[in-house]
């Protein structure tokens, strides 16, 4: 049980999402409080059948927190997280901030559960299009090794958060009524259009958004041999994120045994019955914890691959789900260790 | 010159660009014909200043047609085509039926226009999400050999003719309205959705679209030991196909390298600046007749490879453009028999 819970950025996209999961999961905490900038502080909140003030986010807001969970951008988590730590909190962020931090864990519950024993007050959750695909791999991993993943993603537009998704609308009713609409949160007009481009220009012509899904893939399987070559495009959908990923393994792996695998592993929904048209779609997938994989095939073009197609809610287990199972994974830890003195 | 030029299926979205470009490229034909189904014969149609009736397809049709243009359903083509061939007339093909067929070439005219010299009366314009990666593979493979292809798509509505265009309109427009709209075109809702399968099961869990990649691409290249592992999906976008292409090639290629080749490569243009945010997406390619390669880099996950996106106006490049530009391929040789006559 934690005495004080602080949400940073509780009237984002994300933020939003985290607040209805802490209150429908029952997450163990005496009391909540919420902080965001200036623009929202003062704003009223429902919290079940509480009404909860959002309040400043400055360093002296964390006094007496001892759970922070925050879905900022990374400016923002790169200079509240230190205050949260230095007034004797511990952070689970959803920035980017802190991920590759060596001295900060980066953590999906269901994947590297331990790596939260060793934090120095911040736990990172990954970027949306990593979560996802690292759920996907974990169980593959672990049985015959990941050795080289290629992935194109599909990204919905609330990877940008409720302005992308306000975006869109917009832009696509005036596209249907024959008037441009000048983007302003995307790079470009996104209805009825592809980006082939998410975030800003980073190593060797690969953008930042796909350096995150080669570092941090690496990060929280622990292993740095893993090859990774990502391909991130936006896409007019609203919410959930699809990846074509084709997995090279160490070792041969069957499709029947990857089923297998995945049947069996935890946040992982297996949809694949392409004889009666069946595939995980983002309209199915909106509002959902899981991550859905399906169209899975051996690959025709090496020996040891196989070939699948993975959708999942970037607000939900790509950021506030994530977090909120980190938390919960904390909370546990502290049930145990209280019991155990 | 050509005395009679039959078009069939003139009235669909990609007879609709081959009559516009046999008008604007001033094909060489001395009278222009139309055929279509019972349902569409007798349509009025403005080709330049002349107003044509659409005619029935039917055995006797042909009668004095020296080449004929067709944009039909498979099932269509395998039955008129004989009809075309007996009279005397070469077929240039825009289906999928006879496409493989061993006595049947499959143009590209950038890529094996030396092909077209042992038809039998029917020459095949290949899947348009096999033209457009073809085009941008083959000066790779020229130059240095591909060995293996990685490809997952983004394929506009219009692939599914003019229906599937307006499915895409109706059903957004519904979405927008919070309504309900039935998929008919497509197995799905395609309004902001992506639905991962085009065709139907074809291969070990792959569908027909994905495995005329991996068939076509090998054929028109000349090289059956190729590697393509395909992701063929529908994305909510009107025109234009996208692919996000990984090739690995049998020697090294520097991006540098490849980026000339493309430059220099006929059909092609490099649109590659990603540090101005500038690369093809599908609103920039509609209406045009080239195949547009960005986002070019080295592939960090592999020894010789070339990561790349590739857009194409599909109705055009990929259908009607490719079928003309086979049509004035003939014409040319043609010209030149009868001069050396």
């Amino acid at each position: 049980m934690f005495d004080c819970v602080a949400l940073v950025g509780a009237t984002g996209a994300v933020g939003r999402i985290v607040l209805d999961q802490l209150h429908s999961r029952h997450f163990p905490m005496k009391r909540l409080r919420l902080l965001a900038s200036a623009r929202s502080a003062g704003t009223k909140v429902r919290f079940g059948d509480q009404e909860l003030t959002v309040e400043l986010l400055e360093p002296s807001a964390f006094e007496g927190v001892d759970l922070v969970i925050a879905s900022t951008p990374d400016e923002v988590s790169a200079e509240f997280a230190q205050w949260a730590v230095d007034a004797g909190a511990v952070v689970v962020d959803e920035s980017g901030y802190w991920r590759m931090d060596p001295k900060v864990p980066l953590v999906i519950p269901e994947v590297n559960p331990d790596a939260v024993d060793h934090h120095c007050g911040i736990i990172s959750s990954p970027n949306c299009s990593t979560t996802q695909m690292v759920v996907a791999l974990a169980p593959i991993h672990k049985a015959v090794g990941v050795r080289r993943v290629i992935v194109s993603t599909y990204q919905a537009t609330s990877g940008a958060g409720l302005a992308g998704n306000v975006e869109l609308e917009s832009s696509t009713r005036a596209a249907l009524d024959g008037q441009i609409h000048p983007p302003e949160t995307f790079q470009h007009p996104i209805a009825f259009n592809l980006i082939p481009q998410i975030g800003s220009e980073k190593h060797q012509g690969y953008t930042s958004e796909e350096m995150k899904m080669v570092y941090e893939t690496r990060k929280i399987l622990g292993d740095d041999t893993i090859a990774v070559c990502p391909t991130a495009v936006r896409v007019p959908v609203a919410i959930g994120h699809s990846e074509s990923i084709l997995v090279e393994t160490r070792a041969p792996l069957s499709v029947e045994r990857a089923r297998e695998l995945w049947n069996a592993a935890e946040g992982v929904t297996v949809v694949d019955d392409l004889t009666n048209r069946i595939y995980p779609m983002p309209r199915d997938c909106d509002g959902r914890d899981d991550v859905f994989v399906g169209r899975i095939r051996q690959d025709i073009s090496s020996e040891n691959g196989i070939a699948f197609w993975c959708v999942s809610d970037n607000l939900r287990k790509g950021a506030a789900t994530n977090a909120v199972q980190i938390a919960e994974l904390l909370a546990r830890k502290r049930a145990a260790k209280q019991l155990s003195v």
